[in-house]
């Protein structure tokens, strides 16, 4: 029998990443040295298994990368993917790390008049156009979004923006540029994603990692 | 006479901030000391002109703060110009740093029999959907293209796309990844650019910073 092309496991760089290493180790997978500095330039990896290969990529392309199959599965936050909402896409299991918010935030000052039960429209700088566009049109809210790739919280004090829809944590990044949360749009923890194709064309290989990271998430909890 | 509101100057993170640093020593402007490490979360620096404030944000988003009136000036390459052709920025001066050239690049064994004058369909990863989809359409060929923040070299190999558009500088990267240039859509450098009603409205301010920015560069050359 041939070997077969390896699994791709799409991981995203940064924040996320040290959260995924002991469910990366409790499914059983040791990757490369390399993969553990940040620094090198690489971008694949192997791993302690011959048919598992991982690719380190930017949180916001995780989904896109497993959505048009070229990873097979891959880790990431469902702020991610209701932005991209992506069809092709499965996420059967609920990793349980890195744990936010996604939040509609404003300044303090304009918090203490301001009334959401009468907004009509309102313009919003955040990383998350679509999901924003959507939660608020739900609402009958036209919300104008200015799109930005990071330093959301800089647009209200600028005058970009009056609100922010961003990712929160423990809140001192909001509080530090004297913003207050508003609302929470969603509850943001990381997903295992996988590619439905891939899991339909190869379920032994795919779905044997699925079983393998549910177990490593039981374990863990 | 009241003071005025500081002019607030958008720099961009990371590659290019070592080529600009020499540029504001011509300019005069001195920024203080917590700007000159990238580690720290700060996002705006006070300047030894207390009329002067910096921000750093990404350089995807440096065009859109200045084009919104919340930077009244900036530095951000042409390729993040074209993408996002906003009307409100004028860019009048090349800093000649940065240089660059945006690439549609393919697999090395692709090249050999490909033969672009019959493209009537191509799909595309890249940083730039909206200049890879004009630059195309201009030769009467429909680019599909599928946006990636980051690592868009990997995507050929991964079955992703069989072409990318993006930055070229030096082209090891291409290399490194069994990819060649097949065409250059642009050659890219940094420019000052500026929002068109901060020009006008402030023409003493901003326009000032322009002529020293001017001359640095005539300085440098």
């Amino acid at each position: 029998m041939a070997a077969s092309k390896p699994i791709y496991l799409a991981l995203p760089k940064g924040r996320i990443l040290q959260e995924v290493l002991p469910l990366l180790e409790g499914a059983g997978i040791v990757p490369e040295a390399d993969f553990f500095s940040e620094k090198n330039r690489k971008l694949t990896f192997a791993t302690n298994d011959p048919g598992l290969t991982i690719i380190r990529v930017r949180s916001f392309d995780v989904a896109t990368f497993v959505a048009f199959g070229a990873a097979d599965m891959g880790i990431a936050g469902n702020d991610v993917l209701q932005e991209f909402d992506y069809s092709e896409i499965y996420a059967p299991i609920d990793l349980g790390i890195g744990a936010c918010r996604l939040c509609l935030a404003e300044p303090e000052a304009l918090k203490e008049t301001d009334d959401p039960s009468r907004w009509s429209h309102i313009r919003i700088a955040t990383k998350y156009p679509n999901t924003a566009r959507r939660h608020f049109a739900a609402k009958g809210i036209q919300a104008e979004c200015i799109r930005l790739s990071g330093a959301i919280e800089l647009a209200p004090s600028l005058g970009l923006a009056e609100r922010i829809v961003d990712l929160v944590s423990t809140g001192s990044t909001l509080k530090a540029n004297g913003l207050v949360e508003v609302e929470t749009l969603s509850e943001v923890t990381s997903r295992l994603i996988v590619n439905r194709a891939a899991f339909k064309t190869r379920p032994h290989d795919v779905g044997g990692w699925v079983g393998r990271f549910e177990e490593a998430v039981r374990d863990a909890a």
